[in-house]
């Protein structure tokens, strides 16, 4: 029953205060740009049928997925991404969510990739997605709110890299490859070219058998790629909507790994720190079918929580972000007098001024201001025998060093002003 | 790769976005009620290693927790439970954790429960926990959070049952029964006593091999019993904190399940509906010490999100909840009217009218109008060619069927005022 050394899984993470103050900002910063939209907010199980996860985002994801037999014998897995849970839920619920559906969903999926710095076991996806709507306005509208939603948190520096999945389809058949397994396959190829030379690049189709001269045509082709009819007007829509061009670009190497994309694509990328993509979507128009359902378009995008955290933090985005919104520490003098303090506490409370009491009833008092100070408090109050009889509180205050005495009655006053 | 018939997995629940919005709320007064206390928001991975949550909770618990082996070899488990895993942060960091360290943590837990009424295989859990303070001041700390708490949340007919496995163990040995293992099981059928009749519960105790003389002299000790010191302490704590003792009673049958608990036990029920408890906690001073961790001390509880909700629905206590914060459905009359729609939206924006575009610039303005309405969203402005041409918006209030022709420069002043 005891183990002398505890341990936490790799790729998983404990959140502290601090680290949560920050991921519950932006959970709630996202959440605000997500409403103003018209996004409604949906969960979904943790886990489902292993048969509902696989077989959606192509083999490579498949080996990612956590799946085991639960006590009833069957074959579950932890979610993978929001995306194929929300489409099982629109194929099972069609009949009582009105078209087009817009919802919002924030919540943990599982991967077992390989721990490395920007990738995590569990990470937490904030996930818009619009169902029912064909018009490229809908997928517009998800790049509208991933540049509000990014400027909101007071990001500056980001590109949303833009392709669409036919433009790159139409670039494989004006090479005359039809084959749908290589067309995939030499699409993850290129999709390389932001990360490797294209020396290697060549050289990776090369070993996929493509042949010199045609890997020549193809990156011919790839530099006068234009955005398809589609794409075009789904870019005017943005200039519409009021979308600065300074924040997208068209990206024709652009493919996204997973296999259930069908039309515009769109990833997010920032200037520093490097590590990959912090927005992920794009149009899935069968997915929802390929679940059972009837044929529901559907478009979105992902925000991964943890990528964002980590820019807000290795940038020192929010310097100023607490854990604690306790303004006033009430010390305890001695067990003679904790009366005294816990009637303080009930006085401040009922002003609505958040405050704590000093828990452990006999430490010293200079314990209990290092106390404060840690937890970033900052004043606290201190009633020893002498205020006790006159009716009088101690406030200090910790960043100043200040200190005043002030009445019970001006108390709750002096703290608002202060 | 198709299924042909979506399902959840039993025991499992998807929210939809009016579930959703009475959630979010839920989650929200928790938290403010939470941190007006000073506890501080924290968060742990869904995976442990099994040998963490296994031998704490008790083997009726065990057989519960969802455990695999993982891509890794690895023997892991989904937590069951937020107070253990908790406890291993306390164990693990506690060098950089300053106590008393009040935390909150409003996470998911999962269990192979039999599906039932108000019983659910993913459940989350609302819990506030003190480490590093053995004074019952602590302990009542935690019970005048769940009475706001749920005073905040609008519940009016509920009781927090209070005892301590002192006062059970002291029965025992008053009886002259010291084995360890027949205490707890004599306990567990003594906590049966709210559900069963007396008659059920002495049949129990004859099955469990207590002589009939003792039964009946356990029931004797029961009815005089009387909180001990602690306890004492702890309730008079209580009313100092300004706790009404219409909220909260000495039961002398509460034992609570799980094995980890050593002094003062807490469990939250409402008159109606019948569902269980709503909270339960207790102090649990060795728990991080099992883990591998310092003798650090430890009181706290579950407010259950699930059972609350289920409350709420069944009471309906929050009627007028709804998920959509959009003000008005800005309609698109036509393709060709489409941009001046985009650029009400645009303007509505900018004036932090929560606003929507309807996304389907083909459908009949028919099929837009229902759908604002199925959403609850209060407002329709309609552009159609004479107001375009006029630069007016016609505003439809769904609720009342009033109609409005306004300039464009009126649009968000009638909005706010209407």
């Amino acid at each position: 029953m005891s183990s002398t050394n505890p341990q936490i899984l790799k790729g998983f993470r404990d959140f502290l205060p601090k680290e949560m103050a920050i991921r519950q900002k932006v959970i709630a910063t996202l959440k605000e740009v997500f409403e103003s939209y018209g996004f409604e907010p949906l969960e979904t199980p943790s886990l489902e049928y292993a048969e509902t996860l696989l077989g959606k985002n192509g083999d490579e994801a498949d080996r990612l997925v956590y799946t085991f037999k639960d006590q009833g014998d069957r074959m579950v897995g932890l979610r993978y991404d929001l995306t194929v849970p929300v489409s099982r839920v629109l194929a099972m619920y069609n009949a009582q969510i009105p078209l087009p559906f817009k919802r919002y969903q924030i919540q943990q999926v599982w991967r077992a990739e390989k721990p490395q710095k920007g990738r995590y076991r569990e990470v937490c996806q904030c996930d818009i997605d619009t169902f029912g709507s064909l018009s490229p306005l809908a997928d517009a509208e998800i790049i509208a709110v991933i540049v509000d939603a990014l400027k909101a948190l007071k990001f500056r520096d980001f590109t949303v890299r833009i392709n669409s999945r036919k433009v790159l389809f139409g670039l494989m058949e004006q090479l005359g490859i039809t084959d749908k397994t290589k067309q995939l396959s030499y699409i993850q190829s290129i999709d390389k070219l932001d990360k490797k030379s294209k020396d290697e690049v060549e050289k990776e189709l090369g070993e996929k058998e493509l042949p010199v001269d045609e890997i020549g045509r193809l990156f011919t082709l790839i530099e006068s790629a234009r955005p398809d009819e589609n794409l075009a007007q789904m870019i005017e829509f943005l200039e519409k909507l009021g979308v600065s061009s300074n924040y997208y670009k068209f990206d024709p190497i652009l493919s996204r790994g997973l296999d259930y994309y069908t039309g515009p694509i769109f990833e997010t990328y920032v200037g520093q720190p490097k590590i990959g993509s912090i927005t992920g979507g794009g149009r899935y128009d069968n997915l929802v079918k390929t679940l059972g359902g009837p044929d529901i378009s559907a478009t979105g995008t992902t925000l991964g929580l943890d990528r964002i955290c980590d820019v807000i933090s290795e940038q020192n985005l929010w310097p100023d972000v607490s854990p604690t919104s306790t303004r006033v520490l009430v010390t305890v003098f001695d067990r003679q007098l904790l009366n005294r303090s816990i009637e303080i506490v009930k006085q401040l409370k009922s002003a609505l001024i958040p405050c704590e009491i000093y828990l452990e009833p006999g430490a010293k008092l200079d314990k209990q201001l290092k106390y404060a100070d840690k937890k970033g408090i900052p004043f606290v109050a201190i009633i020893g025998p002498e205020e006790a009889d006159k009716g009088f509180i101690t406030l200090k205050n910790l960043a100043t060093k200040e200190q005043k005495t002030v009445s019970a009655s001006d108390l709750s006053k002096t703290l608002l002003s202060w």
